[in-house]
């Protein structure tokens, strides 16, 4: 048994977030998690895109990623200067593209929805789209410009993440955590499929795998799978966009996020089948299909990986932020599409509940106690 | 320095098949390769196939390949015998498969020729091809079914062969050879990236980097890069087929050899592009959708890699075997698309040269000394 101030179940964008802020505050962190840095948050495309991921109904979610977007430069900012390397933050901004007449369609709804909110967004013709973005095809009939929805390279954000978290002194303990125990009151501890720990407060941060390690999460996280695929330009080949493009391609959405150096990745499928990270031939041809329509110079691109990951879904696509069950046991965790999006409000509203301050009030429609099963 | 009585540059299917040959017939044998049975090789989708690779003036080729094909059973049984484990042979047969009516010209272009020089084909219709095999999708057309060409799981296949020649006794050396050395008139040893290695006769077998480790074979050997997609059934998929398919879509080769366990391997692209590994989305785009077209069940299949691997292209399309530029220089490569096919017969065939004894008289035709380079 180790003994451990506050442990976190995960080392996702999200847990090592946590850890990172809860160290520097002065906590004793162990961090749990057999393989730090991957699953989820490794395979994802790292759009931080709250108003282009608008959906009307879904004000919530809204409100509290363009409060964690307003958060994330200076989060950026202090996560580069404790972990002394790049956070991977891109502030070139978003477009969101139609090709067939359905497309614009829906992003007409999309773009009335986003004014009648008092949401700034331009609209452009296919030709206005293309002067901004000549990597776009002949098939773009035109979009929206969303210069505040930014992007961040997620494998560079975990590396950082992780020198910042330690240099704060978490402790990393490559374990798998089988469940959050407790004395039908409090919470005691992790089993792992090691040495278990002892813990006074544990936060389950273990995305699409969350819900199996108490019962009061059970059935509140379901995974949601995910196929990117990763390009490299070629020496030749038409340049990357500068921003990150979403298009709708005959009803499917695809989007294409660069990096650095001409890194482009392409995503992303949607599939509910369980725990299931294969990658299947019909989600990279309709990857590759839809990503070409928009893009067509990407055909000279190198293929460099494709991957599956498991989004964790919530039955109302708000994620679940706050105390849970017994007491101790705090979760941070469905964040679906938008883990890297909300990692710094998450990581603020985690540190508060550990303090005992009142969390942002955006984070507040995250209580997981809306769900009777999380309730205490 | 090391002494080795045979040294053999290039540990694909080739030098790892003469190697073994040459090592159980009690030569002294020293294999080099910084990387054994990776490159071409390894990503092959190992096609036995002389009959559905003829073509009109290639009958040489054709003749050479049958009888390399004869020898594969008995190859693989001594292989199985030697190596104590599975050479990798299939013997469900191939069948060659149109879709297009541009596609059906042009295998009754490949059934006559074959049928002109005595080889029997049996055409069937595209309601009997997918009595044979089931999951041929709708847009076959017919085709041929040529139960005599076969295939080999490659991977198996280099593995027995580096167990086979090193309980032969051949030695590997990881190491790349830069150069083959001579004095004038013979050959002394191979320079490599580490210490040299002293040898009175060297056998050029690194396929389509041959070229730049003599003189003699300079332009002789050309890379020609081809992509491949290895793919896995999934539960609930349909199921793939026995047989190899070769399929013309719409003009484009392409073809799937099944292996042991619902694997299957979608090739090939050709490019010519120089040293050039990186698999392009062009590339997957193109096999992925003719192979769907020849089979659509492989779309719920999990894509589980991508590769590209580099055929040894000559100038005639037979391969180089015999001895080329000073005395104690064999070279063994140029085999392009029939590196596994041609195996048995060219480890047979140098094990000859290196005894002093006639090779197979259908070898003579790819003795190097046609091209004047490679003349003694």
């Amino acid at each position: 048994m180790t003994n451990s101030q506050l442990t976190v179940v995960g080392a996702g964008v999200i847990g090592m977030s946590c850890a990172w802020r809860a160290a520097a505050a002065g906590f004793q962190v162990t961090v749990l998690d057999p393989a730090p840095a991957s699953g989820a948050s490794w395979v994802a495309g790292g759009m931080l895109a709250p108003v282009t991921e608008a959906w009307p109904g879904e004000e919530e979610l809204l409100e509290l990623g363009e409060e964690s977007l307003r958060r994330w430069p200076q989060f950026a900012a202090e996560l580069e200067a404790a972990a002394g390397r790049p956070a991977g933050l891109r502030t070139e901004g978003t477009v969101v593209v139609a090709t067939g007449a359905g497309d614009r369609a829906e992003l007409d709804t999309l773009a009335a929805y986003l004014g009648k909110l008092g949401r700034a967004v331009e609209r452009l013709s296919g030709r206005e789209m293309r002067r901004l973005e000549p990597a776009l095809g002949p098939d773009v009939r035109g979009g929206l410009s969303v210069p505040d929805d930014l992007a961040v390279d997620n494998r560079v954000l975990l590396a950082a993440l992780r020198v910042a978290a330690e240099r704060a002194g978490a402790r990393f303990v490559e374990r798998a955590a089988r469940a959050v125990l407790d004395d039908g009151s409090r919470v005691t501890g992790v089993r792992t499929d090691g040495p278990g720990v002892d813990s006074q407060v544990v936060l389950v941060c273990a995305g699409a795998h969350s819900a199996r390690l108490h019962p009061c999460l059970e059935g509140l996280v379901r995974p949601v799978k995910g196929e990117i695929l990763r390009l490299a330009h070629r020496a030749g080949a038409f340049p990357p966009p500068s921003r990150t493009v979403r298009a709708l391609v005959d009803g499917r959405p695809v989007y294409a996020v660069p990096r650095d150096g001409g890194g482009l990745v392409i995503g992303a499928t949607q599939a509910e089948t369980g725990f299931d990270t294969e990658v299947t031939v019909g989600g990279v041809r309709d990857l590759l299909r839809d990503a070409e329509r928009v893009l067509p110079g990407i055909a000279e691109y190198a293929l460099v990986e494709s991957a599956a990951g498991l989004r964790p879904g919530s039955p109302d696509n708000l994620p679940l932020v706050g105390p849970a069950g017994p007491d101790g046991l705090l979760v941070a965790t469905g964040h679906h599409r938008n883990g890297m999006l909300l990692a710094p409000v998450t990581a603020d509203a985690v540190l508060a509940l550990l303090r005992g301050d009142p969390v942002p009030k955006v984070v507040q429609a995250a209580d997981p106690a809306r769900f009777s099963l999380a309730r205490r």
